[in-house]
């Protein structure tokens, strides 16, 4: 059975400083005809940056969406024309100040495909040694540490609240376990 | 050092079929103002449907924002009103026709925090029984079933995109080997 759908048309309902919407019209696999509302978004990379201790880095911002400060895993929007790894090695020095001599790609998770085509790369930082911050100018972040063992423990106490850090720490875990 | 940022308004820019986008302005911790776009989403759930012999449920979707097929756990959009228990319930039985005797919630993650309120509740399912299934009219949907052990492993190799599945997956492992 085949569950595709036809793209026919679209209109662009909104263009804002880094996402457009889309109102797209599909066929659908049985003739009918129905709209989606798609959220148009550059992507992002998210980085498990993990010292010769086994902690990982983490940074608390506030986020507008929730109204409160969230404990995250760094991340950043990719720029245009950017490659994955050159965003996460970017955003990781810009938002820690780190810089890794390893870098392994864990995983691309799409956020939200019902309506969304952000995909957040996330990778594992390995070797890592400290440079400097230089966070976006309307960015202000609080970096702090935690023993990955814990941090794997707290993805079901609340510590946690995003899927790009609680994927990232549950595969960082499984990867530097089942690939040591 | 405060991090928080002020709520000063906010302008509703795009009112769909179940997002809003409204472009919001705060007045950040430096005392300068941002305006933010903020995606107003009803959230949503997902479950990993465990049976008797550690299989779970996917379901394979088109998906209009990557024009792919993707192979999720079931979830689905709150309807007005509804609690997250309700939703879940509701879903996994309209997309797998699965009932089950017991739910354990795992976690609740943002999706995209930077931009989006959406939050996706994630349930375990046990103790499952045969109903009916009654997708909605434009979800067309295969359902199948993969060892929950495979799907662990499947979380390196491209066969889930979404960070639902990736998180949901590795968040059942954990929980069913970390509490027995």
């Amino acid at each position: 059975m085949d569950i595709s759908e036809k793209f026919i048309s679209k209109e662009t309902v909104y263009n804002g400083s880094f996402i457009e919407v889309e109102k797209r019209k599909y066929e659908l696999c049985d003739g009918r005809e129905a709209y989606r509302d798609i959220v148009v978004h550059p992507s992002a990379c998210a980085v498990v940056a993990v010292d010769n201790n086994m902690n990982i880095y983490l940074v608390k911002q506030y986020r507008a969406a929730f109204d409160r400060i969230l404990l995250e895993i760094p991340a950043g929007k990719m720029d245009a024309g950017e490659e994955p790894i050159e965003c996460v090695r970017r955003e990781l020095e810009e938002e820690t100040g780190l810089r890794a001599g390893k870098f392994t790609h864990l995983s691309s998770i799409a956020v939200s495909p019902g309506f969304c085509t952000e995909i957040i790369h996330i990778y594992l930082a390995q070797n890592l040694e400290q440079g400097n911050t230089n966070p976006d100018e309307d960015e202000h972040l609080l970096v702090s540490k935690m023993r990955l063992e814990a941090a794997r423990k707290n993805v079901f106490n609340g510590t946690f609240s995003d899927a790009k850090t609680i994927s990232g720490v549950l595969l960082a875990y499984e990867y530097l376990n089942i690939k040591p």
